[in-house]
């Protein structure tokens, strides 16, 4: 397996100025294993999920390329469950609801085929979860990207300092890159945080589009698409971080001009997503829709300097 | 003349979490005219001042190649002033005082040295003044800018759907397109807005950078440099229509392209402006420093495809 993708799996029922859903299948690993299936070849995802969840979704992710070899389902147990209502300007949510069920437990473990991947990436969960996956890898992969949330900085700050200096890059949004620093200014923030052991930092700023920093004061800035509409949010970020390690596990190249291409392939991923309901629009992409969304990217930031 | 702009020269003082100043001189065309003058030649202001007005402020403007030929200073009054208070994001502010004074009665007087200026920056003020000053040109300009707020859209709409079919480049904030439009997502405001009657439309978000639209479709974003410290955001966007105006002028090409980089050029001319109180950071800049800060705008967006 070259690329390994470790998150949840799971269900969300969602409220947008636009409609509803019932349940429908989100989850990290979810979002970032489709993402990442367009561009790096043997995918596998680390989850868990009850009973409850489809199999023809597990199927759909198959048919993906995406191994789920580590997918555990339990017996008799519900999927993590997720509800939430965002606001008119889509960039502020309330959770309604949270059910835990099998992530209260969830003990990941990973397969044979995925403890030489040359690609981690540890999407948002407890932190020691996400330490007991890099544990079990056997060689340490090339590039481990890692997710996490305010939550855990609340409630696990020492075990989250514990995993960062273990970890290539840290992806958070802004918000939470300020909480962690304690410093307004993004500029100042990266570099408090990158002092925490990590060598690169991304900070999403959602419809802002999103910074990646190095340790040696490089800064790059991708830019979000100016969308006519974002119908739903959800998975936008997991989406994006998806694309960013997929593209570079299918270039294995991780020098700082090709993370600078990989993040705009992750933001073009991320502006589909958007773009409806859950995976929808994600699930069924071809090539050539995400080519020409790449090239309009680079035309929207594109000036020559004289 | 080559370029001219209209707009206030005023005091304001200011308090942020960095410090308060006293009365210090402020006004949309002061910004503008400093930063139009790195690039421009023959840049000349057309306002209105008090006897209260510092006559060594209007020989720094004159030494910065900038005619005052069209500022007018009331004996016996005094000049506009305004002052307010950042909050700690530096993104909102409380207006603490606003005196009119002079602006109460402003009736613009372009100098005849101004009627044939190919490029004109109608800084914010009232629809009707800004249309005064269109009347009195002699020549249509090769490009007007025009800057407004919601305070004009809320209280003369009507002036300012007259004036905005006469201009070619409207330049407001996100909020302001939002207002202005009725529609959340930028996209489709400046759809909106493009079909009032401009020909582009800039819209500013501040620390999240500018976008250029024009009514083919396209559209340019422009990033904002990710500082250290925003010491002092007054005069920010008005430094960046300056720079803006300044670059269009100096190289007489008004193509998308070139309106591309004269966006880089503003971005790069108000990221000076915020570091300093005031017009302090804008007032001695060396060319050296410019072009380097254009340089990092280049550098902070640049990538490849492939």
């Amino acid at each position: 397996m070259n690329l390994l993708i470790v998150g949840t799996v799971a269900f969300d029922a969602l409220e947008t100025p636009f409609g509803k859903t019932d349940k429908i299948v989100g989850g990290a690993a979810t979002y970032a294993s489709l993402a990442a299936s367009y561009f790096a070849r043997k995918t596998g995802i680390v989850s868990v999920v009850g009973d409850d969840f489809p199999a023809a979704f597990i199927k759909e992710l198959n048919q993906h390329g995406i191994s789920t070899e580590g997918l555990q389902i339990k017996n008799g147990e519900k999927s993590f469950f997720w509800s939430g209502r965002y606001h008119n300007d889509m960039n502020t949510r309330d959770t309604l609801e949270t059910q835990l069920n099998v992530l209260a437990n969830f003990n990941p473990i990973v397969p044979e085929s995925g403890k030489n991947a040359d690609f981690l990436l540890l999407g948002n969960l407890m932190p020691q979860v996400q330490k007991q996956v890099l544990e079990q890898m056997i060689t340490r992969p090339k590039m481990v990207v890692m997710d996490t949330m305010n939550f855990w900085m609340d409630t696990q700050w020492d075990a989250l300092m514990e995993v960062i200096p273990m970890v290539d890059v840290l992806s958070i949004n802004d918000e939470e890159a300020r909480q962690m620093s304690k410093e307004y200014s993004l500029r100042k923030a990266a570099k408090k945080i990158l002092q925490m052991g990590i060598k690169y930092l991304i900070i999403k700023k959602g419809e802002h589009g999103a910074l990646l920093f190095n340790k040696a004061g490089e800064v790059f800035f991708a830019p979000a698409l100016p969308l006519e509409e974002v119908f739903d949010p959800t998975g936008a970020g997991d989406t994006f971080a998806g694309g960013f390690i997929g593209y570079l596990a299918r270039t294995g190249d991780v020098s700082f001009d090709n993370m600078k291409r990989a993040i705009i392939h992750g933001s073009a991923m991320a502006s589909f997503t958007v773009e409806k309901f859950g995976t929808q629009r994600i699930i069924n992409l071809e090539k050539r829709e995400i080519d020409d969304r790449v090239k309009e990217f680079f035309k929207l930031v594109s000036f020559s300097i004289s």
